[in-house]
This record gives structure tokens, sequence and C-alpha cells, in this order.
């Protein structure tokens, strides 16, 4: 038995970190453009990173330490990708590094960046920041803010897992992206920090497994971009240790975080879940529940709040997914718009569907009657600030 | 030796093909909403439809006459899509037809459709048509009016081929579509008629190879809308054949109105060519080029005329092609933003990169350096006035 309780915050509640934000002048106006994260023990490391395969200079970095290594130390910059870099990308990062103070005893430091690509480190100014970061504050507040680019708002979360018998661990996240996500390759990074005593070996596993449904539901693997990046830093502080709950702590929180992403979808007004039900594989649930998500005709519509369910059907259609249109049902949450007995929106369907669709976040739900799998992917509806922030986003 | 003529109009300059349209009250404010298509001899057939598992009515009712039958009759409606409709659908298209007149001795009718899906069809209203026809008339011009949707303007075209030492044969089209196409399931229809002796057994193979490169190229295989149909008439009149010269001349054509309906893309201001280079295979050509031309990211790019080569590189890593940070390099028409001794955009070339994004029309050259296949998708930029269309494309 086992409780997960929310706290506020995102990294602070979990003992041995440290973590803030400074301004160093890469973004304008002052904002805060660089964040770090620190454990004064060395942790275990889990990672996943992005399938493109033009994979960001700090990706390229973290590889070079193998396998697997301890780190107490992430730096993390907004505005510059350091992507399409080469070789040069990396050295930048060692320059930085090299300006690490020794009173710190950083060993393996990472590096996590976001913004454009194809533009050079600003070497200089990112090490100002080691002068003006106050490395024993516990301030994930500033951090989460630096991480932003086109983000709305930060992003944070933290739990407490009391486990029956043992006693109890933290988790704590916090998390930058404001995504149509997938297809449009906008960069996700989450930064998690455990005290969970996690056995060697098990890291890796537990985090993909968590972003199965959370950040993977938000974002295809194998379209991702040149920077995504979820890691998972473990001080093992905490002698307590139980798999189920630790698991299910940490789906609750890449959940969240990757719901957050989707609700600040850029330039987005709704959230919409898209849950594929009896699909015949659970690899066709997921195909056409992506599909849905990501047909710019369904956004359109969303925004519009158009019950045009026609835009739904036609795109399971194409996705290549076993479907017939004699079995297929569609509801807007549970309103009914589409079976085989009932082809024609009547108007009072088509009433409460719009109705349904006026809310901030509901689902659609497509029974292909096919077989018992399921998925839901998450997305968001597509209007002008999109097209406004994606136009001209390098200025 | 043979020249391929433009002409003007579309289907009128093919002898003995009438066609015309009609307003019927499908569309408001008296639009033109049905067209037909008649031949005075009866006409080999060759179609390639939609891969959507969803295929409209008019779809499953040319699938009823088997493999090979001939037409001399083609009716098109627009606003109402007649898919999703189950049987019904099919019983409301031969309701339409048992009110052709026997005047005409229409043998094997076909039909297409465009518009909005899950709605039954007026049939009393488009066999109204049959009394506003003038079945003699030559006025493509007109058909292809009624056929448009979204369309800001009519797509007609047609040539004569005249082949030496054998004589001339004539071929014209009339299409629709307004597309972001792909992945947007945009309908597209288009309409062709020859007088070109084209032998037996070899019309659906002409036809799916001059599509390969043209509509093929701004639709993928796989995701098209329920509805999609590119049809072929051949009425054999002249008894001139030459396969190279049919074979071009319909490459010709179809290139040209796939390119028509890119440049008139919902709320689009420009037409881009993608054109991937050294490619590993001609698979890993098409599939880079497609997602470019599909990235939401990039198009909005376009439409903010910002030469942001990193979305480039980044959407060409993410589509899981073989390439290389330190081998590509990618050009704006002959501006060259990015290679590996080329990383950083310096400020002449930003400059002569954006001159070139001001222009109508443009291509963006990916040299991925790994193999010698090519392949050139065609896309449009996305603007704020593709939001406006298609939120309440229904009313």
């Amino acid at each position: 038995m086992f409780d997960i309780l929310p706290l506020k915050g995102g990294l602070d509640n979990v003992e041995g970190f440290f973590s803030g934000g400074a301004s160093v002048g890469l973004k304008s106006n002052n904002k805060k453009d660089v964040a770090f994260i620190r454990s004064d023990t060395l942790c275990d490391v889990g990672a996943i990173f992005t399938s493109n395969k033009f994979q960001a200079a700090p990706i390229r970095h973290f590889k070079r330490y193998g396998e697997t290594f301890q780190t107490n130390f992430v730096l993390i910059n907004s505005k510059n990708a350091n992507a399409m870099t080469g070789k040069e990308g990396i050295d930048d990062i060692d320059e930085v590094f090299s300006h690490i103070p020794s009173s710190l005893h950083v060993k393996n430091p990472l590096m996590s960046s976001t913004g454009v690509i194809g533009y050079r480190l600003d070497t200089k100014k990112i090490a100002k920041s080691f002068e003006l970061f106050d490395f024993y504050t516990k301030d994930s507040n500033a951090a989460a803010e630096a991480i932003m680019t086109t983000d709305r708002f930060k992003k944070e979360i933290s739990v407490r897992v009391d486990v029956e018998g043992k006693g109890s661990f933290y988790i704590g996240a916090i998390c930058k992206g404001a995504g149509m996500i997938n297809p449009s390759l906008a960069t996700m990074l989450c930064f998690i920090v455990t005290d969970a005593n996690i056995p060697k070996g098990l890291i890796n596993e537990l985090l993909e497994d968590a972003a199965q449904d959370s950040f993977n539901a938000i974002s295809v693997d194998g379209d991702t971009s040149t920077n995504d990046t979820v890691m998972l830093l473990s001080s093992a502080k905490s002698d307590v240790w139980d798999k189920e709950a630790f698991s299910e702590a940490l789906k609750f929180i890449t959940k969240h975080l990757a719901l957050e992403i989707v609700r600040d979808g850029e330039g987005s007004t709704k959230t919409v879940a898209f849950e594929v039900k009896n699909a015949k594989t659970s690899d066709e649930a997921k195909k056409a529940a992506k599909a849905l998500s990501n047909s710019l005709l369904v956004k359109t519509a969303l925004f519009g709040e158009d019950p045009n369910w026609g835009r739904i059907a036609s795109t399971i259609g194409a996705s290549g997914v076993t479907c017939e249109e004699e079995i297929l049902s569609i509801y807007y949450d549970e309103v009914l718009v589409y079976s085989p007995k009932k082809k024609q929106l009547d108007k009072e369907s088509e009433g409460a569907a719009n109705k349904v669709m006026k809310q901030d976040s509901f689902k659609i739900v497509c029974d292909l009657g096919v077989g018992d799998k399921s998925y839901t992917a998450y997305g968001c509806d597509l209007g002008h600030e999109y097209v406004n922030i994606n136009a001209d986003y390098r200025s």
C-alpha cells in the first residue's frame, strides 16, 4: 500500500537537490535564460533522448560518458539549441564547463539546450551564470522559468510517496515545451529528481515505461526535435524503495507534465483527448489516435468549435488501421455523433456536440469495434496564435 | 518526334466531349454546384482513387462496374461528399441516375462528389440539373467552376499533341483542390479526356505513371481524403497513337494541375518545391521531401519569410532517412545557408535567403550527399487564412 501526495513546487522538496535560474542576456529584456540543477551527492542518471538523426550537441556530449555514470550537475540554457553545430558545439560545452567553480566538486556535468538551431553558443555569456547563481539555493521556480521558450506558463510538479511500513520518498520535476510538439518538432525538456533508492540498472526502464503513455502520447517516437530530453536523477538519499509505488508516482508526474505541454500548445485554446477504443491491435489504436491529434483539419475544426465528425472519420480512414464504416462509432464526450444506425447528425446532437466543444477540455472517442485495444493521444486546437508564434520565431 | 502545344480551355478542344455546369441550390448564392462531362461515343476509363479506408459512395459505385467497362457520362457535385453514407449513399446515386434523360443513351454513368462528409445527397436538387444542363454544349469553364469548393480559382488545361508522320490528338482536363491536401485530406478531383487511340489495357498504367510525380507529389498515397479521384476518359476518336508522346503530354497536364492545386493552397501565399538530392534510395528521397512539405514549423516559417534553415534540418533528421550533419547542405534557390563548412548563417547569406523567400515561388534544396536519388515534393506556406477557411468549413 502506498499514497501519492501532490506538493507545491518542483524540485525543491527533494532533499539534497539545489536549483536556480539567472539572466545572462541570451534572451532580451533580462529574462532568465540559464538554469542549473545540482545535487550534493552523486546521482544515477536515466535519460530518454530524441530519435532525430541530428542530435544536438548536449545529447552527443551526454553520450560521451558511456553507458552508466554518475553526475551531480546539470546546466540548461534556452534561446539557443546548440544543434547542427558539429564538433564545435561540443567544444563549446567543454569551454562552458571549464568555468564551473571547483569548490562545487562537479563530476560529469551535463547540459541541455533549447531554442534556435544552427547558432554557436555564446560561451562567455553562459559561463557568466556561474557568477550569478547561488548554488546553495532551492529555487526550482526560477529554473523552470529560465528554460522556457514559447511556453506561456512554467511547468513544475512534486510529490511525496508514502509507502506503508517503509517510509517516504520524494519526486520533483520541471519541464518546458509548448507544443504542437509532433509533427512540429518543438523541443520538450524535462528534468526529474528523486531521493528514492532506485536499484542499479532499473532507472532507464522506469523512465521509458513512464514516458510511453505520457510524453510519447504527445510526441511520436521518430519524429521529434533535435533536442528533446527527459532526464531522471536519483540521489538514493532515502533508503525507501518500492517499485510499484515509484512507477505509479513517476507516471503521475510525467502524465501531468505532458498534459501541461499540450495545454500550453502554441496558440491553442483547448486540450483534447483522442481516445481510440476497440482497435484490432495496440499499434493500430496508437496510430489512429496519433493521426487524429496531428490532423490539421481536425485541429482547425476544434478551434472553430465545429462538430465536423466527417474529418474525424476521414482521418481514421486514412490512417491505415483496420476499420469499417458499418461498425465505427464517434462520440464527443458522451454525445454520439456517428454510428452505423445514425449516419446523419441531427440538430439535437449537433447542439449537444457543439456544447461539448465549448469546454476547455474534452474527449473525442472513436470506437472502431474491431478488437479490444485502446490508446489515448492528447492534442490541442490550431488557431491564429500558432501562426503568429511560428512565422518568425527567431526574432 | 512530337510537339506538345498548350491550348486555351479545358475539355472543350477534345472532339466529341461535351460539358457544363449548373446551379441547383446545394451551394448558396446561386453558385454552380453540379457539372457533367458527356461523350458522344463510349469511352475507355482509367481511374485512381483514394486509399482512404472509408471510400465515398461515388467510388464504391464506380467499383460495382467491375474491372473494365465503358462509359459516356460523368456527373459531379460539390458541397456534399456523399461519404460515410453507407448503402444509402449508393442508393442515392442510383436515384439521381434514374432521372438521366433517355435520349442521351447514357451507359454506365459515373459520379464524383466533393464537400462535407456525413450528409445524404439531396437527390431531388441534383436531378434537377438534368433539366438545366444543355447536354450539347462545350462549357468546360462552367464545369470547372461547379466542382470548386474552397478553390480560389478554376483549374483547366488542354494540349494538342502533334506526332510527326502520324497526326494529332488532344488531351483536356479540369481539376479541383485547394490543398494543404496531405495531411489535411482536402479532396482533389481531376477529370481528363482525350481522343487519343490508347491501346486496350494501357489506360490505368499511363494514368498511374503520370500521377507519380504530380498528384502523388502533393498528396501522399495512404493519407488521402474519402473522395480523391483522378479519371481519364478516352474516346479513341483520333486514330493517332504514340505512347511516348501521350505519356509526356499526360505528365505535363497532371504536373501543371498538381502545381495549380498547391498554388491555390488554402490561405497560402507561396508555392515551394522541396527538392531532396543525393539521397540513399528513391524512397528516402521521397520520404524526406514529403516530410518537409508537411511540416507545420517549415510552413509557418515560409509564411513569415524567415530563412530558419534549422527547421529544415530538424525535419530531415526526424524523417528517418539516412543523413549526416557533416555532409548535408541546404540551399534556398541558389543561396547556400548550411553546409559542414558553413554552419553559421552570415548576414549576407541571410539577406540573400530572405530575398529568395519573398518570391511567390522558389525551391528549397537539401543535398543529403549519401547517394544519388532525388525527389521533389511541392508545398505551400501556412498562414492565417488557412485557419479562417478551415475553422468552420461546413457553414
